[in-house]
This record gives structure tokens, C-alpha cells and sequence, in this order.
């Protein structure tokens, strides 16, 4: 039986609550931008507000609150052990901060971990055993569940693909993030000179800091020359990092989501085609590269499943 | 209560028998060099009149048997997937062949498996949650236990390390294998012209030919410069490998075996430094690097413990 549940999602820009069920599904939701810029308390006061907002149309309140949070997490304490987006998380005891405020029980997780459980549990890993999640937006996390566990390490999170490292094309190591992040492929594509007439040219009104993500998608989508490019060379340094971890675990499943991921083909095709080159040989064709299947709520989704659900 | 068992290792150069109990302590043993340009099929009389001998001065014959085999194996049929060593081996039904020849139960697993298997048990893993072994020898392979669980991927072997893929000196992509095995590091040190007067060079008699890891490691502990700088670069580029699986997994305990981890803090001194740099920020200081317990008969006293045993 399902039960009345509560999520919030703490990423770098953007806040969400959700009331909704043990088993994942969202009944009513409510965003807000994260006002990042204030500090951890502006953050969580703004996050809470939501929740607040959602609940004084309810009766009763919810039996646990799921806490989806953009960094890494001490699962036996619930505290933040850093953030690389907002100054003044690392230590915040942010499980113990839910509870006073709520009353109510609260796991607090990390939000690639709960993304990660939600496509596993009811998206696109469902019916697997050894499952891969990542999330390609402004940065590059990711989650693994082995035996229907998701894999926690020593307590603070796994599968940080995002901050495995990789040689770029100087050959210096960079982590993958730094390379094939939505953020470092705009940024790379502002330092450059667009060349007039040119699909991204067009597009962007020749002003090159306007450039992002989905304009270049949109730019390569109209056969533009340097997105293509820009969009396969980050294809490809994920590939490389992704068949070593296909090497190591070897899952049957490896779901992309996030805003990169919404690439869709554009990125998935030069990206299966780099896995499956560099991949242990025995395991060629032996896994999946899938889009996820939640979409933008599925950090919430993830939080919901993940609070706690006292039988 | 223990029972007993008997194991065969198949590996590229060297083959071993073993009379020991499910706990995995051996208690009579034989080896012998592998006639692996004769093919599978004499690999294979070799090792089963290995333990025939054993058998022959015991009464009774074991309730099962472990074989360790140096290749990928299909945990669900026992059959060899490939070799890289020996001709003959691919498809082979290694479980199928024991089983008939002994007319008891067999248990196949890779060598690599077994070994770090054994180390979990026994060895430098026991009572750990999450354990990561290496061999380096003259391949590089390796085993990754999750929560009690030799993790088997999908069903053939797992935590192929020596086959992830870094950059070379040139900058192209090679295997781990490729740069930083035991044969790899020999190879390139043969291909050197080695200074006459230093020690390397007086170890080797002025013929390059004959430098193997151990006279590395030798001329090493000399003081000389080229295998100083040769065993630094094998341990750096093991460094970044190992330091994106833990990033990806983050075991407590990395143990490492096989012929150059002999080299001992030559090797490990270089090879932490490196991991301890590179390795995701929030996980540096909680893991540990350590030698391997249980020395050459690992891959025996693995077999002896995953061979099938009756309740």
C-alpha cells in the first residue's frame, strides 16, 4: 500500500516540493528559483515554503519527507559534506534541520542517488539487477544499484562518473564534468568565434555568450558544423569514461538524463558508438545505453520511494 | 564445518592442483608449467594428472571441485569465453569436462575471481563491505565484492580494471593492460638501451633481454634511475585507474597481488600518491591501499572456497 509522502529537491538553481505517494507518484508539485546567492538558510527557508504552500491545502500531513540534495551526503548523519554550488552547506545537518521543521521523519539523499533509484524502481532501469544512472546537465553525477540496492560506498554516495578523470585533447586530466558538462560545452562554444551565416550564428544573434545547451542542439539539429562537433567531442570523452565503467561493473542498463541528455541521438549516437569501441571485448553488445524516463521530476520521484515508510 | 575439496588453477604459463577444505586452507598441493603452445585439450590432461596424483595417496575422493581459469567464464554454463593466452580455450565447457573426468561437482570461475574472492575470505578484504583486489602479474585482472557478493555483472566476470582505458605517454588510448602490466613494464624496459655501470645494466649482464620485473624491482632497490622512473610510471598510471574505480565504487579496502605487486612500497608508495590525488575530493583518506595476504596459492584457495558445497 502506498503512503502520503512529502519531497523537496535542493539543486544549485532550482527548488521543488512535491506532495505525493511511497511509490513514487507526484500529486501536487510547486518550483521556485534557489536564491543561491543568499546562502544554505535562504535556500532551505525557500524550500520549505514550498512544502508549506503545498500543505495548507491538505488535511493532515504527510507521515515522511524525502530530501533530494545537489551534493554529496553522509547517509548515517544526513549532514551535507559539501557543496560546490552554494557556500555555507558543508556539515549543515540537513535531515535533523527537515525533521525539527516538519516533525515528521526525513531521509535526506544525495540527487543523482534518488534520480538514480526513481528510473531504476519505476523508469527506465525497471526489472534489472545491476543498473546505471546519469545525469549530463550543468554538471555530470550519476548512481549504480546492484542487487536492487543502490550503491552507497562507504556511506557517502558512489558512482561519481562526473568526477572520474580523463585526458582531454591538450592531454592533461580533467574530470568528465569539466570536459562533457552541459556547462563546459557551452563554455567551450562561448570562447569560440561563430562564423556568420552559420546555423548557431543565426540562432544565438552572433552573440556567443547566449549560447547554451539546447541552442546547440537546435544549431546541429540544422546540420551546424561546429555544434555537431562540440556535441560529439563530449559524446565521445563520456564514452570513453562510460565503457570503463561498463568494464568494472558491467550493468545491464545505463539510463542518461538530464538537460544533455534531452540531446537525444544528436548525443546518444556518437556516445553508444565510442562505448561500445572501447569497452571490454567480451561485453560488446552485452548492454543497454537508454534516455531515462522521468524527465525533470524525477529527483522528486526518487524522494518520494526514498523517505522513510514505516510499515 | 569444513569439507573436503579439491581446486585446479589454468593459467597461461603455470597449472596447480590442491587437496584443501571449503575453508579454503590447502593441504597438499602440485604444479606444473602449462603446455599452453599444445593446446586446451593438453592443458587440461596436465591438470587433471596433476590431480590425480594428489588423489591418488588420499582415500575417498573430494565432495567438489574449484577451478580457476585465466580468462572470462560464463558463470552459468562453466564454459570458457575467451582466452588470450592459449588457443582452443573459446566455448570450451570447462565445467562439463571436470565434471565428467571427476564425476563430482565443479565450480569455474576466472583466476582473478577466485583470488579476490579468496582475499575477501581469508585475507586482506575479511570484514569489509565493499572490496576491490588486483593482480599485477604478467596480466592485470581484478575482483570487486559488494555487501558479501563476488560481483559477477552479467554472469561473466566483472571489475575487468586491467582492460579500462587511460591515455598513454603519446596520448592514445591503450589498456591499463597495455601499460602498466608486468610484461608491459619489462617489455619497454628491453626495448631501452640500458647505461653500462648501472646497476640494471650489472644485473643484467649488458643484455637487455633479460630484464624481467623482479630485476627491475632489483635495480630499483640499487638505486637506479631507469627502473626507478620505470616502476614510478607503471604505479602512476595504475594510480589514475584505480583512483576513477574508487571514484565509481569506493571500496574500503584495495588490496593488491600478483608477481609486480611483490615490488612492494617501490610500487605502492607512487601508486597511493597518485590515487589519493586524483580521486573524488570527499573520498580522499577513506580507503585504504594494501598488499595482498595470501601470496601465490590465492588462486587455489579461492577455488577451494566457491567450489560447490552441499549444505
Amino acid at each position: 500500500m502506498t503512503q502520503r509522502t512529502a519531497a523537496v529537491e535542493i539543486g544549485g538553481t532550482k527548488l521543488q516540493a512535491a506532495i505525493g505517494t511511497s511509490g513514487g507518484e507526484i500529486l501536487e508539485q510547486a518550483r521556485a528559483p534557489a536564491p543561491a546567492e543568499s546562502g544554505a538558510e535562504a535556500v532551505l527557508d525557500t524550500a520549505a515554503g514550498l512544502l508549506d504552500d503545498l500543505l495548507a491545502s491538505q488535511t493532515g500531513k504527510p507521515l515522511s519527507i524525502g530530501v533530494g540534495f545537489g551534493g554529496p551526503i553522509d547517509s548515517a548523519t544526513g549532514e551535507v559534506i559539501t557543496s560546490h554550488q552554494v557556500a555555507g552547506w558543508s556539515g549543515f545537518p540537513l535531515r535533523v534541520w527537515f525533521q525539527e521543521r516538519f516533525n515528521v521523519p526525513v531521509t535526506v539523499v544525495n540527487d543523482a542517488n534518488a534520480a538514480g533509484w526513481a528510473e531504476f524502481k519505476i523508469g527506465a532501469g525497471r526489472g534489472t539487477k545491476i543498473f546505471v544512472y546519469m545525469n549530463i546537465g550543468s554538471g555530470i553525477g550519476g548512481a549504480l544499484v546492484v542487487d536492487g540496492r543502490l550503491h552507497d560506498g562507504q556511506g557517502f554516495g558512489a558512482f561519481e562518473i562526473g568526477h572520474t578523470r580523463v585526458a582531454g585533447p591538450d592531454g592533461t586530466l580533467s574530470t568528465l564534468e569539466d570536459l562533457a558538462s552541459g556547462w563546459s560545452i557551452a563554455r567551450e562554444a562561448r570562447a569560440h568565434t561563430i562564423t556568420p551565416g552559420t546555423p548557431l550564428f543565426d540562432l544565438c544573434g552572433g552573440d556567443a555568450e547566449r549560447i547554451d545547451t539546447a541552442m546547440l542542439g537546435e544549431a546541429a539539429c540544422s546540420g551546424d558544423a561546429f555544434a555537431i562537433q562540440s556535441i560529439d567531442r563530449a559524446a565521445r570523452t563520456m564514452g570513453l569514461a562510460v565503457a570503463n565503467a561498463i568494464t568494472l561493473i558491467h550493468p545491464e542498463v545505463v539510463a542518461v538524463g538530464g538537460g544533455v541528455g534531452l540531446l537525444g541521438d544528436l548525443l546518444l549516437t556518437p556516445f553508444r558508438e565510442e562505448v561500445e569501441r572501447l569497452v571490454f571485448g567480451p561485453y560488446r553488445g552485452k548492454y543497454a545505453i537508454v534516455p531515462a524516463a522521468l524527465g525533470e521530476d524525477v529527483v522528486l520521484a526518487g524522494a518520494l520511494l526514498l523517505a522513510p515508510h514505516p510499515a
